[in-house]
């Protein structure tokens, strides 16, 4: 039904094309923002005086003031708060150790919404799969009473589609290997890299499943422990300790804040990201630069003039434990029709692929935007395709969108663990990104006026 | 004295020259090495059965007995431990955290040697220095009671010839802060990468200098750090715990084994490596390589037939604290002449250029070796130069030598950090270590004979 009130929504705002932006105006918004610093000045601003800001916690809620302060510095309109509470999990003690044969530390972080081993962790015998089909095929009195290992094969992509099906040890695996009456379960962390950082992230356990005790290892440890597995000629023992709580209704929220459309009676465009972090790494690829670019795209539309249509920055909140800002926006306002939902979520290199979905009605505007986005390097992608995390719900629904890809190749290298801070911005790929985004909005902003020389004088 | 010594030696044996090898036995034996896989089985094994060795402790002990059983296994004969004590510095407990302005978590190692804070930490105000100069040009005012922070600008370079001079944070930076009045430092990791793993290594206080604790950060730490103390518009403040612990008279030892020469008397080739690690990896490229890639040339060269010399295998303990078994084989050893020292301590990767020190007398043997080299891609050095680690001491006692120096690009990447594990040895390099330095035994040892076929008949 909501699918249907939105294709409906569509035809309708269709007699509003063609364009009325002026494809000059684009290509110079665009150009200059390939000399933006706004992106990077929000992202290391979020990230040095906040650092990590897990969902729900008062790190979040420094986090939100933060952003508050600085979106208002910035200019922005109807800077606000949408508050919203939760269920927290909060990480405790957390190590590794093989016992026997090979005594050795390993690096370990739980995943989120781990049960909690005793105090002092928990011992038992380990058991090996190389991939989450051998833990599924595996018969229960193989792994009952025992501590589950699971590794898996997730290769390098630009895309980033090796996070679905290699993500399965981590989505899946802890409940597949309760029921089968693990007592614990390490995987092999969801990521690329070799260092010995581990990849944390969430899951949950199906209904009616007995939460049990799960983790990550590193890559290298990961690979350790199958060489110990290999090697030994008795049981491997391990001692695990992933000690943690878990809080009921914390608060968290979306920072939202507006550029003002001309028309305010017309559906506004949402551009946004996610303001909280994992707890490991100070969150700069995940997801301060999303946050970051969408800012910084909408503030240099304002910079130039008032657009037709109203831009929404929403920072939401809460989106890694379970996507809580994202479903709290749609409950509040998903009913009413946006004339496009925006995300990014996938750090800051650069965007190589544009995706979107507009309508058929809106098509010109989906092709003005692929020709805009060409002298960056970005290929021309799908028309009835697009996506994001928090408006992933609202895309459901059948909200119109646009993709911006970014190149998702050393994104796993660094996604969820502790190696996620600063440095790993490149500043001229995040650049690239904002210089999209910004045409992207000079398009769907429906032309922006009074020129922008009066109107800098007016806003500044 | 000891030098004069050497140099009249090297002029006695220089009478065995020209040399005794055949050119085309070298080549043969170096391509062949090109297939090596004894290298790779010690440092799999040594990392994986044994994992981290930190000098004078159990598991240092352990890594003793594998290597025992592992020497022997090959075939080496007169396979022993020397042992010797000596004291241990033993990790404990470590966080960091900024308090104020910005509070958030930092990852922090110790230095060997730290002076403990108090149980759960200390807290103070931090005060940041760019370089080890700036620390040494400040007033006492500026230091006293404070905690500081120490950076550098160490660079990547192909030599390693960085880790001298910027080194000095970590050497030298304690006892200046200490002199000052600092209550504690924290250093930039004497590194190059830019993960969240510290990087750590032994420094001593100057006598009559009051220990301090002295812990190294990251370098995404470190800058995050630095611009804390930019944004910060009053004191920053840490709480910093870097617990510790001193033992004596703790047991440590080197593993010695032999490929006797057909003529005993000879001064023997000294080739070795060093069997510890630092506390926080399993100690792959420093130096389970290093300790396989000596033992690997020797055992193909054992393979091939008998030399002529005898070549000792010394798989040093204890050089990361302070080259006790370096010291503890010279006291033993060092006065006797040996044919040429040499060690392989700079990870695994391929060796670009080789220098030695032989005496004019051996000139021949000298070029003879850059030639049998220079199929590898190995860039003839200087003819007056040697070094190595445990070898050092004795390098500097005028014994004669071979360096057969590895490209130090990424060493410093994973230097004394957790990331110093398996996966960071690339075989393909590795190999190419094993055929030069078989070459370089091929030449040393002075011919080979029974021929190989024979001995391999024998010796199985």
């Amino acid at each position: 039904m909501i699918r249907t009130l939105f294709a409906a929504t569509l035809l309708a705002t269709a007699a509003a094309l063609p364009a009325q932006f002026s494809p000059q105006q684009v290509a110079s918004l665009r150009d200059a923002a390939l000399n933006d610093t706004y992106a990077f000045d929000i992202t290391e601003g979020l990230t040095t005086e906040v650092g990590q800001r897990m969902a729900g916690t008062e790190a979040e809620a420094r986090a939100r003031a933060w952003s508050v302060a600085k979106l208002k510095a910035m200019g922005f309109a109807n800077v606000r708060v949408d508050p919203f509470t939760m269920p927290v999990w909060v990480r405790g003690a957390e190590s590794a150790s093989i016992l026997s044969p090979f005594p050795q530390k390993l690096a370990i972080a739980a995943l989120g919404n781990s049960a909690s081993t005793p105090p002092g962790g928990l011992e038992g015998e380990l058991v090996g799969f190389d991939s989450l089909a051998a833990l599924e095929a595996a018969p229960d009195s193989a792994v009952r009473g025992k501590i589950v290992f699971v590794s898996h094969a997730m290769p390098r992509t630009e895309d980033g589609s090796g996070y679905g099906i290699f993500g399965g040890p981590r989505r899946q695996g802890p409940g597949i290997a309760s029921r089968k009456g693990a007592i614990a379960i390490i995987i092999r962390s969801i990521g690329t890299d070799y260092h010995r950082n581990p990849h944390t992230g969430v899951m949950n356990f199906p209904d009616g499943v007995k939460p049990i005790p799960a983790g990550a290892l590193p890559l290298p440890d990961s690979e350790q422990v199958q060489r110990i597995l290999k090697r030994a000629t008795g049981p491997v023992r391990l001692r695990l300790q992933l000690e943690s709580t878990k809080l009921t209704n914390q608060q968290s929220g979306n920072v939202i804040a507006e550029v003002p459309g001309r028309d305010p009676g017309l559906p506004p465009i949402l551009v946004g990201g996610h303001l909280d972090s994992w707890d490991l790494g100070t969150g700069a690829i995940d997801d301060a630069s999303g946050v970051a670019i969408a800012a910084a795209a909408a503030k240099r539309i304002m910079d130039a003039g008032r657009p037709l249509r109203t831009i929404r920055i929403v920072w939401f909140g809460a989106e890694e434990v379970g996507l809580f800002g994202g479903l709290d926006y749609r409950a509040k306002y998903g009913k009413q029709p946006h004339y496009a939902l925006i995300e990014s979520d996938f750090g800051a290199d650069r965007i190589w692929k544009v995706d979107s979905r507009l309508g058929e009605a809106r098509k010109a505007e989906a092709i003005a935007i692929q020709q805009a986005l060409q002298p960056l390097g970005i290929v021309p992608g799908a028309l009835d395709e697009t996506e994001g995390s928090d408006i992933g719900p609202m895309v459901a629904d059948g909200q119109p969108g646009v993709a911006l890809k970014q190149d998702g190749t050393r994104y796993f290298d660094y996604h969820h663990t502790p190696d996620d801070t600063l440095d790993k911005i490149d500043p001229v790929q995040l650049r690239q990104n904002v210089a999209a985004w910004t045409a992207v909005l000079a398009i769907l902003s429906g032309g922006i006026d009074p020129p922008a020389e009066l109107n800098r004088r007016k806003k500044r």
